[in-house]
């Protein structure tokens, strides 16, 4: 709200929309790479890619830590300060997720992964590659909010069909596990997972804000 | 802070005072459905009542998204934009918390909910009630808070309350349960509602706030 | 933001300095009780370092309090009142995190807690003396932010280290432990400490912003 009245009147800052963009392309990677790492399972495979996925998130961590810095030194910027903020850090809580799951899945060792873990994961590449789409959209949406709207929607598409799968896996699993120690590996790996999910379609929530203060 | 000049020489937007008490309503039926909720045991009837409290978290959530919506659009608020905000979004976080509850008790279905698990489901209806007493209060406590600021002492006192009874369970259960299957399952589950209490208290200490700025 | 044009030609308040670094001290306490009560096994010296940690938990939240209340009713603050609140609140988030750990050493009664559990307790007792000494640099960073930078250099080193700690012991835990229960309790109180390590160092983050904003 802060700088609306001048902002009227000004150029806008654009820098923040290919920043927020990469953001978003290293959150696409780290969900490409946790989705693949499923299909591999021994230790040292684990080892490599929780290797690779961590690195992921420190850069998106350093990209957040960009924006941040930019915002604290820049008077005038496209939207809200605190819009900027929070989606810039909703994204990188997504890319910590990730990181998340991809160090659980390391540590606990469990046995392979089976397909309702896998479909998680496709769900959350998914939520990516949307969320990386909202990020075209930015710059102009407010001439024509369609295609932001319709991200928005797909994200909490993707986010229903995560619960449904993670609640039906979970049911299954305390029906019929009975090893005590891999029913709770497989269970916190999952939740995990699926809070991935969550933290993707909170991006969407901020995303439909925007589009109601400024379309 | 931000309309605090303008505000002193204009009407208020009385229209969020009844947005958040119908929020608080919301809470309240919620709350009744779990404490309800824990007197039937059949997996059947767990997953009836995790629908109807499902579908009660989706109104919160619309409810808070209007809410939300208002602020986006509104010059004047009755106080801070982000005070609303917060008091919004923090009564959803009960909702949320009330949800993930009965979503538990559906997806893990233990053995019956013991008197412990009632008592924290009975203490969060008595917060839900409490919160929506508070709501009333909203229009007029800046000239007697005292209604308010005993509302925010009762939730307090609730609160801790619901962490004597949760500290309690656990160490028994840690004690005397040697089904570790069953444990994991009650632990969270009792874990969850005892953040819900958390939750409403959270909602106490921003309402303490507002008291400390504008009465 | 909101004051940045008025700050420039007005005497600061100080009083906040002060606040805060009282809080970094019941911080410190805290960690110290909490380093302290792991070489004690039995369950009254846990339940009797608990009360002593709950106690401090409640101090903190007090002075939290204070600092909120002198920012509802204090024009001018030496920073963004969203600063100065961010710090307070994320402070004390590791009161209440050691608080947690306490609590579930408490409740949960674990086999005497080994060394990687000492580790991430001595680990957070540091993390504490730095958030310490960092805010003594509060007053004067702008002028020299050296040493405040070096503190958040030092936070980010401490907690990749406990990281390292935990990830380490989970790893061997789950290869080794064969007592479920016992599993359940090393395994969430450990996660608790690893999670207090990491509230410390969000705590490092928004100093590093303050520089970025104000040096």
């Amino acid at each position: 709200m802060k700088n609306s009245f001048f902002s009227r009147f000004t150029p806008k800052e654009p820098k923040f929309f290919p920043l927020l963009k990469q953001l978003s392309e290293i959150l696409t990677e780290s969900a490409h790479l946790l989705e693949e790492s499923l299909t591999h399972d021994s230790p040292a495979e684990r080892a490599d890619y929780y290797q690779r996925i961590k690195a992921k998130e420190r850069e998106g961590d350093e990209q957040a830590h960009r924006i941040f810095d930019e915002l604290g030194t820049t008077f005038i910027t496209p939207f809200d300060r605190e819009d900027i903020h929070d989606l810039a850090s909703s994204i990188d809580d997504v890319i910590d997720g990730i990181n998340s799951s991809a160090k659980r899945i390391n540590i606990y060792n469990p046995r392979p992964i089976g397909s309702s873990g896998k479909e998680l994961a496709s769900l959350i590449t998914q939520e990516a590659l949307c969320l990386s789409e909202a990020m075209d959209q930015l710059e102009d949406f407010r001439k024509d909010p369609s295609k932001l709207r319709g991200c928005c929607t797909r994200l909490h598409d993707l986010e229903n069909q995560a619960d449904d799968v993670y609640e039906l896996f979970i049911t299954h699993l305390f029906e019929e596990e009975k090893d005590s120690i891999e029913l709770i590996k497989i269970k916190e790996i999952m939740h995990e997972l699926e809070k991935t999910t969550d933290s993707a379609e909170r991006v969407g929530k901020i995303l439909r804000n925007l589009i109601v203060k400024y379309a």
